[in-house]
């Protein structure tokens, strides 16, 4: 395998949204006097992710920016959690939690090997504004911003797939996607992509994330560095 | 003036594609016991730059990527300075030439003071795979590589602005557009961008540039450093 640009998908991959959202989520409705299961909160806000992401994909509404759904998913939310009569700035920015998630700790130094050798892009659902605001945060050394908002559709449809490789005017086979979920490489693997999984055992709670992959991958990795290892970079 | 982010025009105002694209053709067509005036080359092939942009922007042809329409006017210019029978890949890696383009020297060291303070892309009408070479060779830190491909238009139609105001979240006001050609950042205004104009006065040859600005513009400085300082970054 010798492919020329590497693609990440990015949340629970590279950054550990559960515990960034609980934390961001404390922090801005915990002054307000609400007491929460804040890690209950996060797990019930991504809970939504998937069926909000299907709305877009099966054609029902527009393509609309992922900051958009999680707004609408926030909204879907607060009632199950009895929170009541958040004053809009700060639902705002409650909802722009998803800006200030942290990176897994060996992933900003794996970037840097992995940038040296190959093209680097995120492939997110995550729109472009969040991508950046999570580079700037965590230093993400991307070549480019790709995925879902430059291909105006939401993984895994085959589109944001061969659109991130068109955009680098590569063939799929030259392009490796990197991600936590074998959902995930196993539709770009249908694009022709070659496919690298890392290991995130505990990405929504302990235990409860792929320790390895479910379907057949070119590499597996336990981390960014690990893959970079892997990949002589 | 407290913008947010910094859309930044490439061709002429960060990248001296006049000399490049002569050294690069002399590079490859020399070998071949050709002998051209290589600058003259370079112009002639630059020109009919906006011809071919302006196909796409009356919808004439459908989108097409600039590095198709820099082939396509590389095959129109070839049989005027009597070129014929070069090799195919040879072609292709001279069609390449603006992925070479070397920077004016401010503009490296410049976009790295901007970026402490603002988010910064291009939104030039280079295709995104052009864009990530020029970076690399260059060491532009860019956040994102916004512009025409994205857009799926060619500047200066308003689409491409307003695009990359968007796939920031930012509204234009608090966006600047960065170039050395008036017609660029007029565009830019009457879609509600601030501006700043950047003396290039050599562009395309001594004296064929805009040593000043041609139309109203918020600031105007002589190099991307005396744009940071203006700008206090």
């Amino acid at each position: 395998m010798t492919p020329k640009a590497l693609f990440f998908d990015v949340f629970g991959t590279l950054v550990d949204w559960r515990t960034s959202i609980a934390r961001e989520t404390e922090r801005l409705l915990a002054p307000l006097g609400l007491k929460l299961d804040w890690l209950d909160f996060a797990s019930a806000w991504r809970r939504e992710y998937q069926p909000a992401l299907e709305e877009v994909r099966a054609g029902r509404i527009p393509f609309s920016k992922l900051d958009v759904l999680h707004r609408y998913n926030l909204e879907r939310i607060l009632p199950r959690f009895e929170v009541r009569g958040v004053p809009e700035p700060v639902l705002a920015d409650l909802n722009l939690a998803w800006h200030r998630l942290d990176a897994w700790p060996d992933v900003s130094a794996g970037l840097v090997r992995l940038k040296k050798k190959f093209w680097i892009a995120p492939v997110s659902n995550g729109n472009i504004s969040l991508m950046v605001d999570l580079a700037r945060k965590n230093s993400f050394p991307w070549d480019a911003i790709l995925g879902a908002e430059v291909a105006g559709d939401y993984k895994p449809k085959p589109r944001v797939y061969l659109a991130s490789c068109q955009a680098f005017d590569l063939p799929p086979a030259e392009c490796v996607m990197v991600a936590a979920h074998s959902s995930d490489l196993a539709a770009a693997a249908a694009c022709g992509l070659r496919t690298a999984h890392i290991a995130r055992p505990d990405e929504a709670g302990p235990g409860k994330g792929e320790a390895a992959p479910k379907t057949t991958v070119d590499l597996a990795a336990n981390s960014i560095e690990h893959l970079a290892d892997q990949l002589g970079a």
